[in-house]
C-alpha cells in the first residue's frame, strides 16, 4: 500500500508502487500471474487515464494475464477483491492480483465534488441540491433525535479515528484531534463539521489472491491469510426511498451473506475495518453489522469497546477519516490493513491483541452498494 | 436486446429495454435475482451517467442484490459474462442479469473520439497522431504485403457484414453494399476506407444467466444454452511492442483457454461471432482463433464458407460492421446472438443450420484485452 494522501505520483504510479510491493510481500515476483482485477471508481475523469487494467497488465509486467477494472462507486475495490476471489473460486484462476487505486486531487475541488456526486441519485437528490455531507448530516440529525446523541459524543469518533491514525505511518492524517477541534471547525452540513468528513485522496493498496493449490508454492505461504466469507448488497438509489435514515440495509444485508458464508457470527470476529466516510457512518455500520443493537453503539465507543486495545476494535488504522478515502482504493487497504492485523504486522500501537479473524466493510455511493468480507488466520 | 444504432433512448432507458426483455424472454420476472453485472466502457464520459451498476439495479427492480459494472474498453460486455459466469461457477450466485450497454451518439463527435482513443497507447501511439483506424490501417498493409491480400477481397468483408445485417432487424445497417462502394467511400486511413470501420452506436443487450439448480425451474429451461468455455487474456498495450501486427496474440490466448476449458477444438464450432471492429480484423480474428491457417483466412471468405450458408459462419447477424457497436453492449450482443443461432430462434434468413455450438470473441481496445466464451445446446 502507497502511503494515502494529495501525491505527486500519477494513476500508474501509485498502482504499479501497491503492485510490486504486494508482489514482493508474497513471494510471488517470479510467478506467473493469470489475473489482474483493478478496482477503481473514475480513473477517467479524475485522471485522464482510461482502459486501465490493460494498461496496468502491461506495466506491471502481468501480459498475457486476463486483466478487469470492476467499478461500484467508493467500494469498486472490495469489489474487484469479490471477483478475483470469484474467479479462484470458479477455477478460473489460480493467482490474481488485485490493485484498488484512485487519485483524485489533480482536478479542481468542484470538478471533483461533481463527479463523486454521480454515486447518489440525480434525481432524487443532487437536482435539489444534497450532496454526500448533507445526506450525512441528515442522518446524523435523525440520529441523535431518535437515540439522544449529542455533538460532543460524535465528536469522539473523528477523535479515536486521528488518535490510529497518528500511529498509521500510510495515514493521510497522522495528527490527533480533540473533540472541541472538531466541533469547532467549519460547518460542512450542520451539524457535520470539516472533521465529520474523510478527505479526498490519492492512493493505492494492492493484494496477491491465489488459490489453495498455488499458495504453498509461494514464501508467504506461513503468513497467509484465507478468505473464508464475501458479502455483497444494493439498497435503493436514492436515500428518501429507503426503509430507515439511521440504518443501511444494504450493509446488514452484505454482512448477513458474509457471516452466512463463512459460518461465524459478528462475535467470533475479533477486529473490524468499517467504511466511515462521515463520523456517523461508523456508528450506523456498527448497528448494521451487528457489533450493537439499535441506537447504542455510542455506548460501546465511549466504553473504550472500539479502541485499538478494546473488545472489538473498530478502524485501528485510522478509518477513512484519518487513513484517507482515494474511493477505490480504500476497499483493498482495508483488507490489506485487515491482512496486516491478523499477521501481526501492524505497526505496534495499532496492532491489536492476537486477532484471529478480521471483518472489512465498504460503502459504494451513500448507502447503496456494500460490501463485506471476512478473513481468517490460517495458523 | 435493443436495436443498435443513433437512438434517442438514454443509456438508463436503453438497459431498462434490454433487462426487461431478458427477463421477460426468461420468464424470470419473478424471479429473486442475487446479482446484477453490468458491462460498459465509459458511461460517465459518454453520458454523464455514473454509477450505473446500483442505478440500474435500483431501476431493474433487483434491490437487493449485488451488482458490479465491469470495464475492459470495448470487451466490457464479454468480460460482464465472463464476471458472472465466475460467480455463479463459485457459488455466490444462482441466478443474475448481466447487462452491455453504451450511449455514445450524444456527444460532440471529436469528443467521442478522444475517449475512445483512451483505449490505445497515450505514450507510444496517441501522442505521435496514432488512431485505432490508423493502426488498423498498418495492420492492412502489412497483411496485403506479407499475404496477398487485395483492396478488392478485403472490400468482400464489409459487403458480406452489411449483406447479413440488412436482414437483421436490430442492425445499425440494414443495406446492403458493393465492393465498389467500399473501394470509392471515404478514405479514413489509406488503405481502409469509411466502410472498413465500424460505426459508433447506441444500444444494449442482456442474458439471464443461471446455475444449473435454478434453471430448471425457469419457463427458458427447454431453450437454455450451457456456458462451456471462457478465455480471456491481455497482450502489450502498444501494437509496436507486439511480436506480430497481422496476428492478434492475446485472440489466440485466449481461444485457447475457453476451447480448453470447453474441451472443444475450432473445428467443434458451428458459428462464430467474431470482433470486427474493422474489415481487416475479422480475417486476423478468423485465423487467431484457428478457423484458417496464417494468411489463408480470405481463401475460405472467397469460398463462401464464411456465409450464413457456409461450412463455418462467421457474423451471421451482421458483425460490429452492420449490427453496430455500442462499445460495451457489443460482447453481450454476440452472445444474445449466438443463443438465438442455438436456439433456432434467430431471424430465418440469417438463422444458420442446426448449430449445436457458438463461439463469440470480443476485443478490449486495438488487440489488447480479448475475451472468448463458447456456448453449446443443452437439447
Amino acid at each position: 500500500m502507497t502511503r494515502f494522501g494529495v501525491l505527486d505520483d500519477s494513476i500508474v504510479e501509485l498502482a504499479e508502487a501497491a503492485a510490486n510491493e504486494a508482489l514482493v510481500d508474497a513471494g510471488a515476483v517470479e510467478q506467473t500471474f493469470d489475473r489482474l482485477v483493478v478496482g477503481s471508481q473514475n480513473p477517467d475523469e479524475f485522471t485522464g487515464f482510461g482502459h486501465l487494467s490493460t494498461l496496468l497488465a502491461d506495466r506491471i509486467g502481468l501480459v498475457p494475464a486476463a486483466a478487469t477494472r470492476v467499478e461500484t462507486g467508493p467500494s469498486s475495490g472490495s469489489s474487484a477483491f469479490e471477483v478475483a476471489f470469484s474467479h479462484i473460486a470458479a477455477g478460473l484462476s489460480n493467482l490474481a492480483l488485485v490493485i484498488g487505486v484512485e487519485k483524485m486531487s489533480g482536478i479542481e475541488r468542484s470538478t471533483a465534488s461533481q463527479i463523486l456526486a454521480k454515486m447518489i441519485s440525480y434525481e432524487n437528490e443532487t437536482r435539489y441540491g444534497a450532496t454526500p455531507i448533507a445526506l450525512a448530516a441528515m442522518v446524523a440529525r435523525r440520529y441523535m433525535h431518535d437515540y439522544g446523541l449529542t455533538r460532543d459524543e460524535l465528536s469522539l469518533v473523528p477523535v479515536k479515528a486521528h488518535k490510529n491514525g497518528a500511529k498509521n505511518p500510510l495515514a493521510h492524517f497522522q495528527k490527533e484531534i480533540t473533540v472541541e477541534k472538531v466541533n469547532r471547525a467549519r460547518v460542512m452540513a450542520h451539524p457535520l463539521t470539516l472533521y465529520d468528513s474523510c478527505p479526498t485522496s490519492d492512493g493505492a493498496a494492492a493484494l496477491v489472491l491465489a488459490s489453495k493449490s498455488i499458495v504453498k508454492d509461494l514464501q508467504v505461504k506461513d503468513r497467509s491469510v484465507r478468505v473464508v466469507g464475501v458479502g455483497h448488497a444494493t439498497d435503493y438509489h436514492a436515500v428518501q426511498h429507503r426503509q430507515s435514515l439511521t440504518s443501511m440495509k444494504a450493509t446488514a444485508v452484505a454482512a448477513e451473506r458474509a457471516y452466512s458464508m463463512a459460518k461465524l457470527n459478528v462475535s467470533d470476529i475479533d477486529v473490524f475495518e468499517l467504511h466511515d466516510a462521515f463520523s456517523i457512518l461508523e456508528i450506523i455500520n456498527m448497528e448494521d453489522i451487528g457489533l450493537a443493537p439499535t441506537g447504542a453503539a455510542m455506548k460501546t465507543i465511549l466504553n473504550g469497546e472500539t479502541e485499538v486495545d478494546g473488545r472489538m476494535p473498530v478502524n485501528p488504522t485510522g478509518g477513512l477519516k484519518a487513513r484517507g478515502h482515494p474511493t477505490g482504493a480504500t476497499g483493498v487497504a482495508q483488507i490489506r490493513d485487515a491482512v496486516q492485523q491478523l499477521r501481526g504486522e501492524a505497526p505496534r500501537s495499532i496492532q491489536t491483541d492476537s486477532p484471529q479473524s478480521a471483518l472489512t466493510h465498504n460503502i459504494g455511493g451513500f448507502g447503496n452498494n456494500m460490501v463485506v468480507s471476512i478473513l481468517v488466520n490460517e495458523r
